[in-house]
């Protein structure tokens, strides 16, 4: 007989699964820096996520890199990658346009979703933003989180075993009674390690229109949702089942 | 010319200045224990608050006493209390009523004043209570809270200067630009000497209706209201000014 635990809690990740970076970051460049209309700001979007948030977090992680503030690193990488477009953005601005990741636009479905899902579980962030970023970023964007929970609070970031471990222990709960909601394979396969369920929600736009298609799902995932409302009805419905 | 920045946050302690303990643990004391309907449930919550959490919190920060979560000294506490008093307390009676703090009423004034001053400020706890037991209370109870704030994430309790400085770090912002709220003149003491801004709120029944008066506020206090409507009106108002 397997008695598997009640979910209690669900943790999403959040630039991309929930709220849409590249589409904000450009419309944030696009109202703050005034250059030529034809610049690809799109392109420079996702070098930043590249270059600025995706590959030193990974090296921080995989510990070839000290630990810095997600803000920090991504407020660097901009100054370089606006500085090799050849473009003149005056310092002020260049410190707005740093910020846009605290001001990026929920995904449709994201607030109903959410909102349903907090009538019976508790929900909150596991992110690599920081604790201000996603305290306000929640805030503009009407996102109903319980709690918020960032990696900083560990010291470390996704998809370091201890940002799942710290999250789950800070919530007082065990491992299977939280699930991790994500669009990423690799963030779902490390919260999986450590005893979380998981649900993937492919986000399709998240790298614009001409975009990658989404992975398709691990098998071992637990739920595999279009959106937040689909996940909501599927948990709602009794899964993830033994 | 002296520039103060502008307040944007308010940190509120909760036992006693967010939510009335005694009348929550007495409540659930009388739903759960089958004892003599003339046992004092009210003393027994006073002395449980004291000797289960002032004191050893005290001596934890005046570093006579090693850490430990503060479910765990208050539920050690329950157990020998309930012990002294005689009482025959089943097992897993005890231990929901130990769970009580996380399921105590705010004061009636609470959650309209919180919903109104989290339209111009960030609001959260800044409270000894761990960061479950917080955000389970808040689910239950209404508080808007938008993140969660418990000294857990410090490694220690108030009034240690480290949760203060470690509050206002995690939200990005400078010490000016926080308000403390509470209940209790040490807290706003130690707040205070962080260099945070600080409102006094008394709650004439926090200690029951035979309780001692609240102590008068400290001059140096930046403002003094009567509940959390009457704070939001002081701050929306301007106060505190320079």
């Amino acid at each position: 007989m397997s008695v598997v635990a009640p979910l209690r809690a669900l943790l999403f990740d959040v630039f991309g699964t929930v709220v849409d970076w590249r589409g904000g970051v450009v419309r944030e460049a696009r109202s703050i820096a005034t250059v030529d209309d034809s610049f690809d700001w799109g392109d420079l979007a996702d070098r930043w996520r590249t270059e600025g948030y995706l590959v030193p977090i990974g090296e921080i992680v995989g510990g070839t890199r000290d630990y810095e503030d997600v803000e920090v690193l991504l407020g660097r990488t901009l100054a370089r990658l606006v500085g090799e477009a050849g473009l003149r953005v005056a310092t002020d601005d260049l410190e707005r346009l740093a910020g846009a990741w605290r001001r990026l636009d929920p995904w449709p479905d994201a607030v109903r979703g959410l909102t349903r899902l907090k009538q019976r579980f508790v929900v909150g962030p596991l992110s690599n933003g920081s604790f201000a970023l996603l305290t306000e970023m929640a805030k503009r964007a009407g996102l109903p989180w319980d709690c918020i929970i960032s990696t900083e609070l560990f010291g470390s970031y996704k998809p370091d075993p201890a940002t799942y471990r710290g999250a789950v222990a800070l919530l007082g709960l065990q491992p299977g009674e939280v699930i991790l909601v994500a669009a990423h394979r690799g963030d779902l396969r490390a919260a999986a390690a450590c005893g979380l369920r998981t649900a993937y929600v492919p986000r399709p736009l998240e790298w614009g229109p001409a975009g990658p298609s989404p992975e398709p799902p691990d098998a071992e995932v637990d739920v595999v949702a279009a959106d937040f409302e689909e996940l909501a009805e599927r948990l709602e419905a009794g899964d993830p089942t033994p």
